[in-house]
């Protein structure tokens, strides 16, 4: 059953050898950060400075948003139930669909498809919101939906520009934004919208868009499972949104 | 009901603030990296020089091992099933369990148990074998699955040599190992047990052991349902060992 | 914030009560069949004589396809990780997506929106086969997959006949049957199909049609697990679709 | 490698034909229940009479309990993400562990270990307890959570003793709690205790525990999922307790 035969291009394995897209995982180890072999074997090609700097902001700005996302709440209810770790980081990604951290796949889809027409992006941007209007689809990826000014928003897109890292994408997702102001309606590119423009500036597909969010959140994810388990009792009444932080004031780096 | 109501010490929220351990998210973004950001989040602290590259290395180490582990294989059949890249990712975590990655968890406990027993290093290897002996207990994280010599344990432990980041629990590990070899048992260190005794010096929980392996492979696991979706029929039969590598020919840096 | 308030119409509970759609559960237990509470929560009614007898042939036909399906494969997978019973389940569940049991939603989707229609259950037929071509649809429910012809999907119908359980949804599948044939296409109905259409005349949404499907091999998926758990060694080769059954031999009721 | 050529003993596959335990699913629909499936393919032989009664029963039982335990929340927040029903019914199960359900496994490992022993069976309700008191662990499956009498064992043993079904591990479990009523305490028998007396009579597998609780409560997250995706707006705050019931009123048979 040759057509049975599977065929990858990620990793080699032989004994005493794991070649991640081609490199030695012992010669990545130490040399290469965690962001940029992540870059690497979603891309197939390391990235550079500017695109490395952009993909270790990106996975830190998604990292952890507290305990009442749908994530954190999922994770620990599982925890709660007696689970181990696995379990409930698992039920904490299960969460992130359409409406969690879905908005990056669907913006990304969005930017990448108009940002290679040809033309002024203004009127690029004009065309892609009269034509999702007609199909009667929110822009995705704008718009606050707790955060007013989101600070990781502001940060990404001053980082892109101090690193001179724009491209067609952002250039889009700028000029819609824009549009949208024109018009008189407040809504902001939000963290998801400014994710997808950037990775589709690198290059992602946009089907590879939940999993920059799923690779970033799984670290809070395993904090709250963490904390869950050693502070909390099993089978407590779970989902109250009013909670109290005690962790460190804050502080500056 | 005031004992309901849940403390965490991780990431306090408010409109356009986001403070992950006391440090404005965009703050960090740019200025650490994720792994930084990982150890700080499971920490509590930010890492020293030497730790933050132990970190980077550790999480690198662990991000994909091919299509036959377990956990890939779990994660390209919910693919195939016809389902979003979020269930699959979960599936693979689902994997992780005792046989999976849990020799971490078990290596660590074992090694902070008896790491923080006073007298020689050696002395503590010998009773700490002897005493799981008694018990009929396989000292976890030692001897081969695949990899005669892995090569990220020796990397892991190189770094840690010209770092000079090496403490109690390192020790300990080596000493089991040189206690294995004297009584001609071909028992190395392997990846795990590498892990376990870097993440024990850098003072983490023995129970985020299974942690550290979830937030590397997590990255693996998305390229191998993305390649699954991308390159396969649905429905395939799966399970096959046997595969085609068609991914860059090995490389240097 | 009164509208965060959630609503249920399925289970009322007060200590010492358990009201599931109104009837006291200890009231049910020794009364009422599981198939027939399954209907009762699915539909908030009691099911009638036939409807009841169709609801355990519908949950006895799926129950398990041995270990080759994905959902199978999963569920090892995840045993055999070392993990407990419940995760290895859940990763079983959550191969059934579009493309694993996702059949019979989408045709129960189709045919409850086109057997509404006025008119003649031929032409309807036709209509519905025209219009799906023109989307470049395949019909769901209809074609084998493994075996050509379905032994469950014959019993469903003989059942209905003897039953007289027979409405509209059924005869629209049936004339979409007779309409392939007719075109010299081999595309009998289904096992999926089949379920669609019966769940179809007894009124259940078109959304639950996957529920059915996993309420059923839920049970397989925990016999796939225990046996992994009891018969087999822990992190083994999995994935060969060549087995070897050493159960009881064929025998009759 | 004949030893990873994997074993089945459940079902036996070829085109045409579904033999579950010899049976031909065929002849199994419309002849025996779902419950009766359901324990030939856990146990490998049909149920006798009374058995099948209480098979049925213990599948009633558990069936739901309402919006607030850890299943329903999990699955209720991970369709509130924007996810399929399959994932959501996962993320349910993915709680059901040590603390929600598992005592069933823990209680039946008890009955079973002791219930073997010969002599009286008050003195050795006696022994279990000293010998678990010793070890500081609770007997699980007694004293209520949340029912104070659990109407669901009231109904299980009722049906047990006009069935005259009952053998040495329910009269185990009852000389348990008559031994904690003589020590004035009060620990009565709840249903999870119940479930695990009933099962070990009917020579299940402890370790089959959870599966009982799993198959029985998958129907009721597949109900409270639906009802999510059809009643409320995705991403709303999950997880107050409070919440109206409107369905149908307290009705009889």
């Amino acid at each position: 059953m040759p057509d049975d035969k599977p065929k990858t291009n990620i990793t080699n394995i032989a004994p005493g050898k794991i070649l991640i897209k081609g490199y030695d995982v012992a010669e990545l180890m130490g040399r290469k950060s965690f962001a940029e072999v992540t870059y690497l074997i979603l891309k197939g090609e390391l990235p550079s400075e500017a695109e490395a700097q952009m993909m270790d902001a990106i996975l830190v700005s998604s990292i952890d948003h507290g305990i009442s996302p749908p994530s954190s709440l999922a994770t620990r209810t599982v925890v709660s139930g007696g689970n181990p770790l696995n379990a409930a980081v698992a039920a904490g990604i299960l969460t992130i669909g359409e409406s969690h951290g879905g908005a990056i796949e669907q913006c990304a889809r969005l930017l990448q498809e108009w940002a290679k027409k040809p033309g002024d992006i203004n009127s690029i941007a004009r065309d892609l919101l009269k034509d999702i209007a007609i199909k009667n689809i929110r822009m995705p990826g704008f718009g606050h939906r707790y955060h007013k000014i989101d600070p990781r928003t502001v940060r990404l897109f001053q980082m892109a520009d101090e690193l001179k890292f724009s491209g067609r994408h952002q250039l889009l997702a700028r000029a819609i934004e824009s549009e949208f102001k024109s018009s008189s309606k407040e809504l902001p590119i939000n963290v998801d919208g400014a994710i997808a423009a950037v990775i589709s500036d690198m290059g992602f597909d946009w089907r590879l868009g939940k999993g920059f969010f799923i690779i970033s959140r799984v670290v809070g994810l395993v904090a709250q499972a963490h904390e869950e388990r050693i502070r909390e009792k099993p089978m407590r009444r779970l989902g109250l949104t009013d909670y109290d932080y005690d962790g460190p004031p804050p502080r500056k780096l």
